[in-house]
């Protein structure tokens, strides 16, 4: 067994390299990883080299949402067994903080997340992991399906935060790779209207794909209006915004209903943003946010492998290792095609 | 039984006139009204002849804050009697709309609210009103205490939206009235810390002689770093924004915990502020906010008479039904000094 | 227009009989109505004449799951017209007592219940009704599905009682009609694993043919034995009663998950059962019950509009108006056959 | 440095013997015990050699209601200091669970808990212990309180699981010393009627020392009776056993209120027991049960601290460490008088 690593080596520079095959402690179980999907967090450390306080500091390693099939368990792995396909869930959590202990561990402030600095990703043939946090695949979810269990994660999480449940109608602002799985879990969690809004027809056209009920194109029609015929003037129970404009946050008080919620996904370039809480207030709507996901992968899993969500259907490229820098490359070069791509080790 | 009642008549003109007797319905109890409380809203009206959307059209009887004595009761009525003290919920919804039957009636598009235009107050002798909004006040409760359930259900619904329970920390932006019976309400409902920030000494003095166990001045000292003083910089579990302004709702991202919430209750002049949605998704901090309430005059009358809540500290002035108009001159003029004053008929 | 209801004069003796049309108040419409559903309950009153305190006195017509078209409107309807078809929620709740104004009305002590003694039923040809009771089918949705609402409604209740989501596991004791419909609550609620118990071959077929993931068979496997298969000796999240038998009740313990929930829903005939609370302890379970349904119409209404449902799979059997004796008769001789048996008016 | 522990050394015998100073672990802390409280479990061993499937195999130290000083500190130790003191949280859970990672950690199967076998307690000098599950005690709160703080955390635990809030009705079936801490939680989360049901007039008393609004001697009067008196008929909002009877338990149905909550935390000397279950449905009502607890130090001791909870109002007895085989034996014949015997150390 031979381990190499696919390197951030500077903006926009990537290469790579022989590693060391990592360690194993007792509970550890060694992966070898078989597909790592690109994130735009991914692709915003080779173009920027940071996010917010994150600063990548020397050669950095990206990738975290991926799956493989286990090679090698450490002595104490109790429920994992080698052959075993799983998927990683990348935050490795203390256990022992009040947030933690509330079953928030999202919200842990001594996470180590994979592919975040200082912590290096896991864009490489072989990665030393918990087992607590790999979780099986069964026999009908392909580990390409079990990479992307992470972006969905996060859609789902959104869902959770706005309780979106039967019979619920929904507004999604933006159709990234984001807005697709919140698309995805909202369907999922059985709401019955599902309006997504963006700028680009394609992306529109894989809302409707994917099961949106209606699409808005926001550069052709005047959303407020779209979204009141939707509603019959009423507004929608629950409006996620994962677009990360200010433009996209501030339009959310007009497009909720009275007693509705909230739910902010995407991050703005800029901090502060204008808001109109005179209507948050006078409807006694609910601003709630989404950080990562937690307690997720499980349902995930059970809901692909059902049929339930198809998560395949939101891959539209696939690279080889040996092509990473390319790979990201193109994904810097066609935001607008990409929805996700994803690397094959 | 002669009826009288308190008109304004023009922008900060009022006078007292004699009107009919009211007409009972069969479920309906006739209320010989004791005390009216002045809330900010009368006055808002009479100084400006409107609140938003809702303008005084024509003389109109201002009050909302209210409870008195029974003196008759219609046919249908099962539960209260002749003699009975009874504070009144100002706000008769329709009972049968999506949210009078999911429980969040105060969202009733239809509700007939006291003092709101085009729905007279209170301030008169006699009323009639529906038993199932009297809620009887036992022995140990003065009708003055009983107009004060009302304006301490806002604080209430706050305490509640922001799930407030026993060892929580909170910080209230504002010690006017709002402020200070969110203040009573977060101690009855078991808050350990609280910290009420205001600009006024008086205000201040108010809050620690209510029960705040730390106050802070915002002219004299930087709010951030008091707040990272208190709770040793990991922020408060609730922040509660009283005060209504820009200045103090746009500080709320900073002063909430990760995984806080924030009650948004003050109305600020303008609708739209700046706000720094960045640090609420970083610590994946909720807002909430508070229109009127629901359900709560039963748990605040008992509150009150097992001595867990003294509201009657509030009231800093009463004036005679005489004196109405003197009354909200009164209040007009000195904002500083008045918390809450009461009308008694 | 003429009027005709089918009456219970006797312990199964059915007749049917000419009526005055009934006089519509402002709020109220006229329906048509165009399919009723014969209930477990409505069978039980034919046959003993009472249902726990609620007896027969005299002549009494039967039916409370209905749905029909709209024939006449009342001067203060707001939302339907003539013309709409309608299912029809039958109980009207006070909308101003404790339960109601928390969202709780199937908790309303003043509540009357259609085919509940004294207020009579629905299987007539028409019927005066709230405006707000009488919830709009859309096109897709035809009558003899809108008539079985009602049913379904117990069944979602369930599902919300037990707070069933994406990626639960359920087992449901009991496949009759309240089975099967929870069944069809827990797929839609998004449950990934359902087993259905019952000993009727033909009922677990049923079970199987509307999603379930496993039926075992009471008489032939071991209960207990064949859970522990399914799940790895971990126990379900959900257990939901249906079958309303002591012995199915008191199995409840042993098949849920620590932490777990279950839902009783089915009515022993005894009323007093040997549990074993202790194991509830171990696993600090807990245990909710269904007392018919709240807040569910809009919901059930959608999820069958959507196709997320399909109601009309449980109906096995349909009769006329004309013949709503020999319905009767029918469904009382072949229990183990009958699903749903609807009356076409 | 010494350390010695008292062994139970058989059914009944215990002796003091010497033992090896502990070995810290990075995160340990080294606690200078003070305070070890007695609880019905630890006699129960002594008495019968096991409860239910855990047994007594050896000798074994007992104990585990205990807090003390810090007196030395791991190389990991971030927040705890010697000199500190903490009381001591008991139960160690993984931390890495799907019990755990969703906040139930009360429920982790691998907890390993003081005083429950093969788990030693901590009836001795000096305990090395996780830093995480000592909590830091402020200087107006004695160890002896300390100790205390985790009988209280079970009635808190259950004042939680019934969502016992300001102005609900409470009965609290059994006033030993669960019941008891149970009465100061419910007060401390805002009951405003607390009732209290046992035989033992003595224990009555206490309960109207520690704020019982009412208590009913069982003996003497009619418990359905008294309560229907207190309650109008309408039952209570929750309903809490803590005597641990079949006897109780089976009433429980009778007291609770439409859509109220039955808590269940003490274990009757029977696993199986017959129940209502009929009461249940026709209510709505809901039972909860309690395993120990979770997540509630912090908020006990801040609790104590501000003085809402007056924990040292329930020790009745005080022995010397040296005198621990005297202490179980007096408690042990005494069980009527003594609520809460602690051991200083």
């Amino acid at each position: 067994m031979k381990n190499r690593a696919a390197y951030m080596t500077g903006l926009n520079k990537m290469e790579i390299r022989d590693i060391e095959m990592p360690v194993l402690r007792d509970r550890d179980v060694l992966v070898k990883l078989e597909y790592v999907g690109i994130c735009g967090s991914d692709v915003h450390y080779l173009e920027h080299g940071k996010i917010g306080d994150f600063i990548v500091d020397g050669d950095f390693i990206l990738g975290h949402e991926c799956a493989g099939t286990i090679a090698e368990v450490g002595s104490g792995v109790q429920n994992l067994k080698v052959g075993d396909k799983v998927a990683l869930e990348p935050g490795i959590t203390c256990g022992q903080c009040e947030f933690c202990k509330s079953g928030r561990y999202n919200l842990c402030p001594d996470v180590e997340f994979l592919a975040t600095p200082p912590y290096h990703g896991s864009l490489m043939n072989y990665i030393a992991f918990p087992e607590n946090m790999c979780f099986k695949l069964p026999e009908n979810i392909t580990t390409k399906e079990g990479a992307l269990v992470e972006p969905l994660a996060v859609g789902m999480h959104a869902a959770i935060q706005g309780n979106v449940k039967l019979g619920d109608s929904v507004v999604i602002l933006g159709a990234g790779t984001i807005g697709l799985v919140t698309l995805l879990a909202c369907k999922a969690y059985g709401a019955t209207e599902i309006t997504v809004v963006d700028v680009l027809p394609k992306r529109l056209e894989y809302a409707r794909k994917l099961g949106a009920t209606a699409t808005v194109n926001a550069l052709e029609a005047d959303v407020f209006a779209e979204i009141d015929k939707i509603t019959g003037k009423k507004g929608m129970d629950i409006v996620i915004e994962t677009a990360g404009s200010a433009r996209t946050i501030s339009q959310t008080p007009y497009l909720v209903k009275n007693g509705g919620t909230i739910v902010l996904v995407g991050l703005a370039p800029q901090d502060i943003i204008e808001f109109n809480f005179a209507k948050i207030m006078a409807k006694e709507a609910q601003i709630k946010s989404v950080f990562r996901y937690r307690n997720i992968y499980p349902t995930a899993i059970k809901a692909i492998a059902k049929g339930i969500i198809d998560i395949s259907g939101i891959v539209t490229h696939e690279f080889d290792f040996e092509d990473s820098a390319k790979a990201f490359d193109h994904v810097i070069n066609n935001k607008q095609d990409v929805v996700k791509a994803v690397i094959k080790i």
